[in-house]
């Protein structure tokens, strides 16, 4: 619509966001939210989670915990969409349209399907197939449909995520071959350096490993979770090396440049494990205090989130409404007239 | 909503209607309209349409043609729900639904898909899915969405099609178990004595052996083709055999069986090819005379169709928009409320 680059980013939900999430993907989002050369689409991929998640009470939580960090985070709704998935009716019917120009070749070749179909071979199962639904197998496809409505040219992701912007790159390639020039090329945007945070045991920090630290947490559970971060048996005054060290991660992914240099010092000089754990826990506290009241107060009026939400939903719909009207008339879904 | 048995039909929107549509699909639905105990939904597939063809203004010319043929021949749209697939939102977003509740392993074993693999196998093709698109992969659950999004008891299928209602009741069911009791199990009303036509060359009348004749022609090349069925090489006043004779099939489908036995005596008398064509013309002809000039009526005012499918999409999303409120809220995608 204009000269703003549109970049997307969906969020599944299935889960409670945690501060390995607020890192890597949250804040940088909410950051692009505030530039006036981006026009970011973000979304709660609430189609997506259907596939990995039948607990229909996990899925609608979740939501709503997302949806409440990205505001109380101070996501830009001014600038950016937020949008539910689902509110979005073009995007289911986008996909089947272009499950009828993607070859089931290019499925059988996606890193998840072929994980599933590996993990079946190994465990010695006669059907490779095994445990593997439709949902699974056609989500490239639901993707490149998330992506091709908006015409995003940029779509952040991991090195894991990137095959799938590259089939929908191929999928919007051979629409637009059959069918006229409707969508942009979308381009994977991969942040080398995205930070990854260590979780409680010192593994990366993500829910299927269950050592995460949510981002809202009470005070005091919040003190006892960040407790437990494991760390090795050095005594106080023993010098440590912050780099192999969950709490100099996590406070470094935090904190400036300055601060960091200054804790590193603390180290070299043998900061005790108990008062390392005081300190991040009193800076995450601080750093987290004001989001948290705004979080807590957004949790206890759900119908202000909803409503917000069905704005991002109007205003999503206002390009997916007339781009979908024009791809359906493009393969010869038109009212009738002379 | 009542006692009536909801009957579902969908029609593909790729070509023109034949006579042997006529005789085998859209007379016996025609009937069925006009009773008080069943409750029809009839609709254009035009997603369905979109997997075999790329010729948009084929899909577009088809769904007018299918669409003033069956209201020219008669349809009861008061009792009957006469209605475009693509106008009815819910139907793709309830795919997706399905999809993910779906196994990849029951797609693996559809007659469609099997045929495309071992023809690609026949011919020495070294990739399977050679060919495959994910539409055509995908279809049987998009067919389940069209039958379950009405909770359709009976769909009258030929034999060919019965594994694809035996795969809704076996994805409802699974949903149902899931989800909780949202869809009716379908069943499938195989006709055995559905009639097949046979087409010019005495195969069956199909498309796909480019044999077929039009239900409406103007009266001359109407004639022209008729006299293009292909006959044995008896002369005159030799007694032919009826049952092997294409004229007489024909005739036999829409004359009454007082008609049909006099003309089983004229073959016995050993009428002649030639006056046997014209016979076939001329009942024919007559037959469908006013239904001739009710369709050429409706294809000068393709506006007045679009309008009728209008008022049929809204009767059905009557119905699909408060059960996909249900459904929607049973997976877990509800307004956000305390």
């Amino acid at each position: 619509m204009s000269s703003q680059s549109i970049v997307l980013t969906g969020i599944t939900t299935t889960g409670t966001p945690h501060l390995g999430n607020y890192v890597g993907a949250i804040r940088p989002a909410i950051e692009a939210s505030r530039r006036h050369d981006v026009l970011p689409f973000y979304f709660l991929a609430d189609y997506h989670a259907l596939i990995k998640c039948q607990d229909p009470e996990r899925v609608n939580r979740s939501t709503l915990e997302i949806a409440a960090t990205w505001l109380a985070l101070g996501l830009d709704t001014a600038n950016a969409v937020f949008y539910r998935q689902s509110d979005v009716p073009e995007i289911a019917e986008l996909a089947w349209m272009l499950n009828c120009v993607t070859a089931k070749g290019l499925m059988n070749r996606a890193h998840a399907y072929k994980a599933a179909v590996q993990a079946n071979e190994d465990s010695g199962e006669g059907d490779p197939d095994k445990g593997v639904t439709m949902g699974l197998f056609n989500y490239p496809v639901l993707m490149a449909a998330d992506i091709l409505m908006f015409n995003a040219h940029k779509v952040p992701v991991g090195r894991d995520q990137v095959q799938h912007i590259e089939m929908a790159r191929d999928i919007a390639g051979r629409f637009n071959h059959l069918y006229g020039e409707h969508f942009v090329l979308p381009e994977a945007v991969i942040s080398e350096d995205t930070a990854t945070l260590s979780g409680l045991d010192g593994r990366k920090m993500s829910k299927s490993y269950d050592n995460v630290i949510p981002i809202f947490l009470a005070e005091k559970p919040f003190r006892k979770l960040i407790n437990k971060i494991k760390t090795n048996s050095l005594e106080p005054g023993v010098p440590k090396d912050p780099d192999t060290c969950t709490l100099y991660s996590i406070y470094k992914a935090f904190a400036t440049p300055e601060e960091t240099a200054a804790i590193r010092r603390r180290y070299e000089e043998g900061i005790g494990w108990g008062e390392m754990k005081g300190v991040l826990f009193e800076y995450l506290n601080e750093h987290l205090k004001a989001a948290r009241e705004r979080y807590d107060a957004l949790m206890e009026a759900p119908e202000k989130i909803e409503e917000v939400l069905q704005e991002g939903a109007a205003k999503a719909r206002e390009y997916s409404a007339p781009l979908m009207k024009k791809v359906r008339a493009s393969v010869g879904i038109r009212p009738l007239s002379r």
